[in-house]
């Protein structure tokens, strides 16, 4: 219930009793950028003001005054851009796992589920978002299908009028971005459609323009995006800030920007004084082990001190820079009079640890201890069972046929590791069959159609996973969520697909025509019902498995990395169901096989 | 004609010619807070590309090119409170004057001609304001009357189904709150439910939150409004921004803030790494001859750098800051991809030059040569006649009567020159009459109700206007518009109002029996149609006649002095056509008189 702010008038006064009085905070003012000391006052869901503690002490008593002695009051982080399916755990358990480590709010994109299930997906998604005490905003998806059916097959089409019908949801904040650029370069008459229709509704137009430069970026923003998640560099994050767009930094190690950019980062803004307002954070997709072990906006604002940011200023690209961005500082991201009471109390500023975290003016953690739902939230049977085979897959239904009796092959492998390339190799040919040739990195890629039993399969190849033996098969996988398998070799890839399909969804690893580990995510085989430790468990265990037993190269953030490869929203090629996709300047299929016999021989 | 974004796409892509390209800029971008080359693109009324030059150079040639070498290119200057009617000329005079000093958008507030003419005299300026290059928006008045109408008599009461229409006005921006915070914080309910209408309706509350400190600050802010134009010093200026106020700096020699508040802001802002994005410049009130010399946001950005402000920094309390506030910053405050094609040619950034005005990417103002409306605004004769008294005035009816048969009376005189006091004095009585006393700085006062032919007349004293003889008549007197004469004596004051009559508002000057000097506003009793140069002179002319004539201790700003000095808005006093006020904590009427005889008697 949304205090009335008449009603806050007599609580400032004195004339009327506070619900919350916070007493002897110093304060971090991220509409000043200073500290200094003070008295929350607080009324139902809102801040009824914020004194100097010698006026303070003149109002009458609250119902409940806290201490805040030794403390830093922080506004509650706000993460801008979050897709929880990712994090395979239920919304409670995401909850309840960032509540404690100050993230207050998140704008989230349901788009994982919507994919899956459709808007009756997301709608469960922000069902059960309802009963948790950490604000869920919606980013109403930009696109789902992400890409034309010729390109993709998904489980899913969000209308025009279905998407205008999500902005009527209580928690809709804008329209989210996450789609290749190239549909609004090439002027894709619906997207373009989206777009107006939210700057009607006058929500923030949310983007994404990898390493959009020049006039493509300067053609993408003029249509109306307004900030982008994707940087890579500080070079693009620079040109970013100077064409008006705000940088959405999803710092993550391993991922586009980490420490080191940042350090870079704050070198940058030191000497030449840059302006930061444009600047937020969020953390976009972060597993359940990451999530557990590395933090959420914590983690980003930790990393970003270390590197060198001046602590408000760090703070402040989760706070206050986000609810401008989000269009939503009239009520959020500030400690002040008439906002949301959202705040945090800090031990350490630059370490960012929490001791109470208050949200709507509600303690909903206290030192180690969440005030939110207790048990396991149910999902309905209609969410599971989302994994639709044609048939049981054989060896030869994921393979590349050669087209030819040579003995070789020349093919268009994928190439990941840094930005997505294509690059012809010559691979042996057996039995009619195309071979992955892992002794050269060279691993056998297929994505099987999950939703509609079509029995579509792309296959293809991938340079960069690096398994030496066995297979990982996926039904994570952005945006449509179809089954990635990757290989050393075709009969472990078949095998992991089929197992796949019994446990409805998840990860499983084969080796030498045995399953040797698996995570089983029967939600839309998105998510699990665990709570967050098994999930991350389970996960650091896949992780220690590709690593010592299938001979990943590197243990650390395989999953963020395997995920995403196929995505043909990011630039500038992907992997679907029908097989290897251009996404770069323009949208196409590319055949895998380029010609039999040796590429030397062409 | 707004472009359609996605009409810009092509023209950025270099697929299509552009109408204007602005090639070889410094650009000073208030985004990044960088000067940096750029050329800059736009099709139609907005920016389709700001581009390296070895970029834009790529692009096709635009149907006009400016070549802008030498120049830097600055956002076009916004101004977010402005009342056009205090400058005492058309709104196609006000547009011909600034637009060439490099404003190119105002938010203004018509409730002066709102509280003569009501919602049709809005209207009619806004009917102007269409036909001039100059952006005009709308703050929808936040109160008209400006007062109960037992406290004063205005001539027009806005409703609240009034106030809801005008933000259906094309122009409509925000709620502005140029109102008595007594109002706010008593819970006056139809002022409270204009701010939670426009809440509803997402849009900026302005405000004003005069000497407003701890908390009775919060209790204002929490209410709602969200800016206050009229902090006096900068204390003040950072208890706001702490409690997250926009502080719109009505920076002003010889008003609130000038020159020497911003020097020390600028060691505040420099000494501490303030965050200064709260901060905006306006102009608000401004009479024709100091737009004239002295200039209009110009003046300030060129104010603030001499005192030691950033330079980029100051260009954005008058660019990207006030869109922000003003919830416009999608489309205005900064030369970006998709912004409107407000753009300004710089001379030189630290005076504040203007080489060239672009107004929605047309050139409005090049070379000293202006690109608007070349005949003079005709208003229809609705708008004049509007100084209606009930008779013709006698001196007797200006006077104060004493109380009894003693020689002197004590009574209370408003003290004006800085902070609005009320003491007691003791003055001589003669025939009945309590006289001034100039020679102890002491003149008469009186206010005639001029709209309704009540008779009304508010009768008292005042200190610090200083008048050694005659009397000055002015139609000009905040809000309610009545008539204010200030004497030496009641024979000048009641000659100066007859005449006031006969001219139809503006302003006389009496002494010795005869009319020395006037200025004809017959416009609402607000404004002339003559061009700005002349009534520029006329005001100077009679500046120089109090100063030199009549005694008055300063030439300067004597007139925005006085046009404040009794309006009821600004604590803690006022002086209506029902006599002194109380507006400071509550609103009450007070005697002027106190008792007969000597103060030293009671």
């Amino acid at each position: 219930m949304d205090v009335r702010r008449r009603d806050l008038i007599d609580v400032a006064l004195g004339h009327e009793r506070a619900d919350l009085a916070i007493r002897g905070v110093t304060l971090m003012n991220v509409a000043s950028r200073e500290f200094h000391p003070a008295d929350i006052v607080v009324k139902g869901n809102r801040i009824a003001a914020v004194l100097d503690p010698a006026v303070g002490a003149e109002l009458p008593p609250a119902r409940e005054t806290i201490d805040g002695t030794g403390y830093t009051a922080a506004p509650g982080l706000i993460d801008p851009h979050v897709h929880i399916e990712s994090s395979m755990v239920t919304v409670t358990e995401y909850a309840r796992t960032i509540v404690p480590r100050g993230t207050t709010m998140i704008a989230a994109d349901p788009h994982e589920i919507g994919n899956v299930l459709g808007l009756a997906g997301m709608e469960l998604l922000f069902t059960e978002a309802r009963g948790v005490p950490l604000k869920i905003r919606l980013r109403v998806p930009g696109r789902i299908p992400a890409v034309p059916a010729w390109m993709e097959t998904s489980n899913a089409t969000l209308s025009l009028e279905d998407t205008r019908g999500m902005f009527d949801w209580p928690e809709a904040v804008c329209l989210a971005g996450d789609i290749n650029p190239e549909l609004v370069l090439g002027k894709d008459p619906e997207q373009l459609d989206k777009i107006e229709m939210a700057i009607g509704l006058g929500v923030t137009v949310s983007g994404q323009s990898p390493r959009l430069s020049g006039r493509n970026l300067a053609a993408f923003l003029s249509a109306g995006p307004e900030d982008s998640h994707v940087a890579g560099s500080v070079d693009e994050v620079i040109e970013n800030t100077r064409a008006g767009m705000r940088s959405v930094l999803a710092l993550r190690p391993g991922r586009r920007l980490d420490a080191s950019h940042f350090a870079a980062l704050a070198r940058v803004i030191g000497e030449r004084n840059l302006d930061t307002r444009l600047f937020q954070f969020c953390t976009d997709d972060i597993h359940a082990n990451d999530l557990l072990h590395e933090g959420h906006l914590d983690h980003r604002i930790r990393t970003a001190i270390a590197a060198g940011i001046d602590p408000i200023t760090a703070y402040q690209f989760a706070t206050l820079n986000v609810a401008e961005g989000l269009r939503i500082d009239r009520d959020h991201g500030s400690i002040a009079p008439g906002k949301h009471a959202d705040i945090l109390l800090l031990e350490d500023v630059a370490a960012v640890r929490v001791a109470m975290t208050i949200i709507d003016g509600r303690v909903v953690y206290r030192d180690g201890s969440y005030r939110g739902p207790k048990t396991p939230y149910r999902y309905p049977d209609w969410a599971r069972g989302t994994v639709r085979l044609a048939k049981e897959l054989g060896t030869a239904d994921l393979a590349v046929r050669a087209p030819g009796n040579e003995p070789a092959a020349t093919v268009r492998t994928i190439v990941t590791g840094g930005r997505k390339l294509v690059k012809e190799v010559e691979l042996p040919v057996e039995g009619g069959l195309v071979l992955p040739d892992p002794a050269r990195g060279i691993n056998a890629l297929a994505m099987v159609e999950r939703h509609r039993k079509s029995g579509n399969i792309g296959r293809g190849f991938v340079e960069g996973v690096g398994l030496q033996s066995g297979a990982l098969a996926s039904s994570v996988n952005h945006d449509a969520h179809n089954i990635a398998v990757f290989g050393a070799n075709y009969e472990d890839m078949a095998l992991a697909v089929n197992r796949l399909a019994e446990i409805q969804g998840g990860y499983v690893v084969a080796k030498d025509g045995e399953i040797v580990a698996e995570l089983p995510l029967p939600i839309a085989g998105l998510m699990s019902e665990k709570p967050i430790e098994q999930v991350a468990d389970e996960m650091e265990h896949l992780e220690k498995v590709l690593f010592e037993e299938l001979g990943c190269p590197s243990r650390e953030k395989i999953f963020t990395q395997l995920n995403f490869l196929c995505l043909p929203n990011i630039p500038d090629y992907g992997f679907t169901d029908k097989g290897l996709v251009e996404t770069g300047g323009k949208l196409a299929l590319l055949e895998t096989v380029v010609a039999p016999g040796t590429a030397a021989r062409q």
